[in-house]
């Protein structure tokens, strides 16, 4: 049986892995795997997935190869030994990392004859496969145009820049996005729990203030960019006010008041700064200056 | 010339109860207004609002009356002499202040005479006037239900709890999810912003995850209500590896790493209460756990 569709191999069967190569399987794919453990591979063999015996052959099989790693030295162990299969081949890598370790990785490849892309997925394994999550690519544009049709069996697509490092740098600070938000969210739920509020009645009123919380984002982003921040809407000075009625709520109920009273102390240093009329977008003033104690 | 709809009276005209009192003259609302400083009502009467000379002239002109003053002490000052007009109206008091102080405010309005809600307005005012923003109510459901189509012009109502305080409680909750959303969003766009990514080119990507983060929330939600975090997506363990690459690129570029600390060591404490492998939902135990030091 032939297929239109090109062949993928995928090295490392963690969860991750795991699901890349189904969703790859599932669009019809030609898909070759390997893994540390052979087992793991038992279901995606089943149907109809290639086990190799070796990261060599597995690279052998297919032109396009995602490994997908738990670390770096983790990936740089397994290809050694490997490098004779890479000339021509190319490497879409979705090993999470550094940027500098993508921009090491890169000088690695290529001075192994394979293209090099790198990638970060921005979701958990149970949502690979749908176009409704992004994965986020940076490195040639080339590699990425003549691979993307392959890659959106495993997400939406995005590219952001020529610098390999870009994904890994936007996977950190999404990261960092949501552990505030989700901590924030915990910290709400916990307040509104303390009066027997469920986390499941307060949550789609948190996810629909959020929209609105996407609107404020919009509109500071033109802010950071132009480096001028009119509290026109609501001031530095009104969010300390306001903030001390969710710290009292917080003590109140004997919750942990770490979280916001941290935010507190960010948004008083950029009054310090000279902020208190403006936007809370000019809080970025003190997040991105240098450290110089 | 006549009116079908409801007269209001909006005490305050602060930017907020300014937006109030033209979201209600865009409806076709008779619309009377108080303010300490007169000369704010100036765009208002032009547009055919009353200015009333005192509160209780203002209480007695509509029977629905929405008080939005700085704070509760600025409120009872102000109803100071004009009890009078207390009896048979509706106070909707949109007044930010603690579920404590709304609980004192429903008791004090009531011995006037008065029917009483208690609202937390989730907008700036220029979002005032659209659908797509949220108030939220809470107070005698009988007064949301006699009022329900007039505050649509508001914003959307939301009715949360016979439980008076529950909409201040709300607000700090909500608020503080912006705060820590927000912060967030900043710490990510000055890390991007070292590599000279602007912030409305991170921003929707930005905002697109945070429709993935929601699906976390929705799912973790069933999760905190059920009191059982399985990690079979990401757990505690793992979100506190990737942390560290986030906290590492932050202090590489020279940027405040206060926030992501804070989230990793709060992490920390989950995992040394034995959740290192349940989701991250497990974390809100940390938070809810009565302070004892």
């Amino acid at each position: 049986m032939t297929s239109a569709l090109q062949p993928v191999t995928v090295l490392g069967l963690g969860n991750m892995g795991f699901a890349l190569a189904t969703a790859l399987l599932d669009r019809g794919h030609p898909v070759t795997v390997w893994n540390r453990s052979p087992h793991k591979a038992v279901p995606l063999t089943d149907r109809g997935a290639s086990l190799a015996a070796t990261p060599a052959d597995a690279i052998a099989a297919s032109p396009l190869v995602i490994p997908c790693v738990v670390d770096y030295d983790t990936l740089y162990a397994l290809l050694d030994g490997a490098t004779g299969s890479l000339p021509g081949r190319a490497v879409v890598n979705l090993t999470s990392g550094s940027p500098e370790q993508a921009h090491q990785a890169l000088a690695w490849f290529r001075s192994h004859g394979a293209d090099y892309l790198d990638g970060a997925i921005m979701t958990t394994p149970p949502g690979v496969g749908s176009s409704e999550v992004m994965f986020l690519y940076s490195g040639p544009r080339e590699v990425f145009d003549a691979h993307r049709t392959t890659l959106a069996a495993l997400g939406d697509p995005l590219y952001l820049d020529a610098d390999p490092g870009l994904a890994s740098l936007y996977d950190a600070a999404l990261l960092g996005l949501m552990w505030a938000t989700m901590t924030g969210w915990l910290h709400g739920t916990a307040l509104v729990g303390a009066e027997k509020v469920a986390a499941t009645t307060f949550t789609p009123v948190a996810i629909r203030w959020l929209s609105t919380v996407n609107s404020f984002l919009t509109r500071y982003a033109g802010q950071v960019d132009t480096g001028r921040y009119p509290g026109d809407d609501a001031t530095v000075d009104v969010q300390i006010a306001a903030i001390d009625h969710l710290i009292h709520a917080t003590a109140a109920r004997g919750l942990d008041t770490a979280l916001p009273t941290l935010l507190k102390s960010t948004m008083e240093r950029a009054k310090a700064a000279g902020h208190g009329s403006d936007s809370f977008a000019s809080v970025i003033k003190v997040l991105a200056e240098t450290e110089s104690k």
